[in-house]
């Protein structure tokens, strides 16, 4: 264990920044240290299993302004696995509702000597604001339709970890992509290491504007099946109050959920992945969530690894 | 400390489940097991003060989808006094609530390298359902009125601590038994192990069919009382929407409520048990809730005792 | 830190109770006591940085029956940078909810062989009651309108670490006296330390009977605004059902809050302190909060290291 420990004494020089707000300002070599740092401690806790106490005595603190189980209890379990303590402020009960200002909330957790903010919020800028408002680091955990960063280099270390490289591969990004932060990092970080990136749904959720930055736009999920190397499927998140982007939930799916018929067309190799809570039925089956090209379920233990390289390398520059 | 730790090396031979779904199954080796590692724990954690990082590293969620402080602090504090991080997950707030199936849910948590899924649910069967879709142990934490298998574990080792044994106790349960999961898992086990088992209150409340299973029933606690060497008063859950199973608060306290009256005709060192949150002055008065025969706190202890125990155990095979 | 361990192996002999449940009844001694314990612990933990594990094994249990996460998270996060394990019980989904008793509750927590209890109710008392039915040690996180000794003591704190001594200084504490915990335990502890305290708000928020106790009154806060040392801005808490003690908002903030303007007529050193949530424009403007005179995100850090000492002293005696 203390060898272990060793190994993780100094931050790469690539790597310089005291927060982590999204992926589109990352240069590949950011990228990478980032994906080699959660190689590296998914290696070393055994496949994220062991504790590495390498942020011993320093303290986490999760900020959710919007509900979350899955990424926040990700987080505190990677905060946790590194040894440090955590606290979370959720935004129901909390002083927020007392009229407090967001930034004096946060400089007040900060003022309990935490050592990062990993902060949620319905606003896209809000870890910005924040990082230019508090000493500490600061980690995006989702800010509104923005960006998602970690969900985005979880995704992405998945693929690598399959592929061995994103250069030369392509991934289309399926379903909502208008109100996907998760899309949005996705995009970002997948060109800036190479990949060919596909954003395919319904057109009242998927702009043609995106061809400005260099992205495919397509509209038939079966006109690009047999070129895509991966597809990652959003969920279509039912809770949003969407005024009818599509016509019916059976017509949604018709055209883009992923199923046995569509797996056959395409490549033998594809990589089905999906950032979760899925639905069922509707943009995947079941034999295609459970089946062999799904990796659904290494994405949730590539998200504690991450987040472990994340925290780490923000709380060390 | 370190030879403690060195004890808790092996888990005993009569032990090889992954899982406790129930006591229904469990030989009376099985159970004796249990009850005497709980003992050790109990002992070599000076009454379950102090630490024993038996657990070092491993990771216990707690998965409840009943509303419980009481199980599930006593479950996280086991976890924690062995060592073990734990995170919670509630289903309020959680990816439930966005459409996610249940035994998704389950094993997303469990790609985050759970080892130990403690699962709380409304429907019976909801924990072996999960053990045969998740590779860690499952810990069944109340399913419905079916079980809950702590409960009777923690009941049973009270009383055998007090008596030495179980065989040849006559034990009664009185209240609701319907409705009761810690009724089914006291019978279960106290059978097992040898005790005579009367279930006694409103016929509403009470099935004569547990008479094909060798349990006494009773609709009189007056009649029984002078027999009973332990009396385990079961709370009436006013929070369900019970059809009126008897006629008043009143009513039930005059034929079923242990008080000052009926204490005096028990036997001098009859054992006073309540699983709790009790009803002061309808199941119980608060003389004999605070009495000498009473060893209501001590069940609470034991609870501690008996889930890290249980957790160790499952963990370990 | 083992060096730093052992230093605080005994308590001092000024020490003497279990519990804390208010400043009232703590002489000048037992105070000072308190306030250097916290300086010990601020220091040695870096600032309240680092663990000193000086509780390493031991359990505090968080019980809060009124919202809060400020002071919840400042208990717990003490309690885990002195190395206990807590846990932590909320009124909602509690068995409170089951129609337990508040004592009952509390007995069960303390089975589980919790060491202390942080207590936060909205029935003034609450904790001295608790203390005289529970054998661990118990402390008051704000009982109602009486007092909140913690809060007390890290505005204290504050004041001395800028001022080095409390004798001799005057203090007003501005706003709504008379719901005001805070303003409670103030008044007790700076009273016994030697300073001037002045209560100050409208007529509906202040009693005049404090001079009954040796305070100074005042209704306008440009009376005595170039006599104070120290300004302690309560805040108006707008999530109570006033019955209307002021017109406005706005009259209210022309009359008592602390502005650019009013700060040219304090004196040159004056300290400006508020507990928080501030209200932004109410109590205190933004160039005052932010501003070289302001010391209340010093009040947080200080809550820390007081909810340390605290914790230490009164399970170690």
């Amino acid at each position: 264990m203390s060898l272990d420990v060793a190994e993780f004494e100094t931050v790469p020089a690539a790597w310089t920044r005291r927060h982590l707000l999204d992926l589109e300002g990352l240069s590949a070599e950011e990228l990478t240290c980032l994906l080699d740092t959660a190689a590296q401690f998914k290696h070393a806790t055994d496949n994220c299993k062991r504790r590495l106490p390498v942020l011993a005595g320093r303290t986490v603190a999760n900020l959710f302004f919007e509900n979350s189980t899955r990424t926040r209890n990700s987080f505190s379990l990677a905060a946790k696995r590194l040894g440090a303590d955590t606290i979370e402020f959720t935004s129901s009960g909390s002083s927020v509702s007392k009229g407090e200002t967001f930034i004096d909330t946060a400089k007040n957790i900060e003022a309990m000597n935490v050592d990062a903010l990993v902060v949620r919020h319905s606003a896209p800028g809000t870890p910005h604001l924040l990082s230019n408002n508090v000493a500490c680091s600061v980690v995006n955990a989702g800010d509104g339709p923005h960006e998602h960063p970690t969900q985005g280099l979880l995704d992405i270390l998945t693929i690598r970890e399959h592929r061995g490289t994103l250069a030369g591969l392509t991934v289309a990004l399926v379903g909502d992509i208008a109100h996907s932060r998760t899309a949005r990092s996705n995009i970002w970080g997948l060109k800036t290491l190479g990949a060919h990136v596909i954003v395919c749904g319904p057109a009242t959720l998927v702009s043609r504007r995106w061809e400005e930055f260099g992205v495919e736009v397509a509209y038939k999920l079966d006109d690009i099946l047999p070129r895509c190397d991966v597809l990652n499927l959003l969920r279509i998140q039912f809770e949003r109050q969407y005024t009818r982007p599509f016509p019916s939930v059976r017509e949604y799916a018709l055209l883009y959920a992923m199923d046995r018929q569509r797996l056959r067309r395409a490549k033998d190799n594809v990589l089905i992945m999906a950032p979760g809570p899925i639905n069922r039925g509707v943009e995947i089956t079941p034999e295609v969530a459970d089946g062999p090209h799904s990796v659904i379920l290494d994405q949730v233990t590539n998200g504690l690894a991450v987040r472990m390289a994340v925290l780490w390398l923000v709380m060390n520059v």
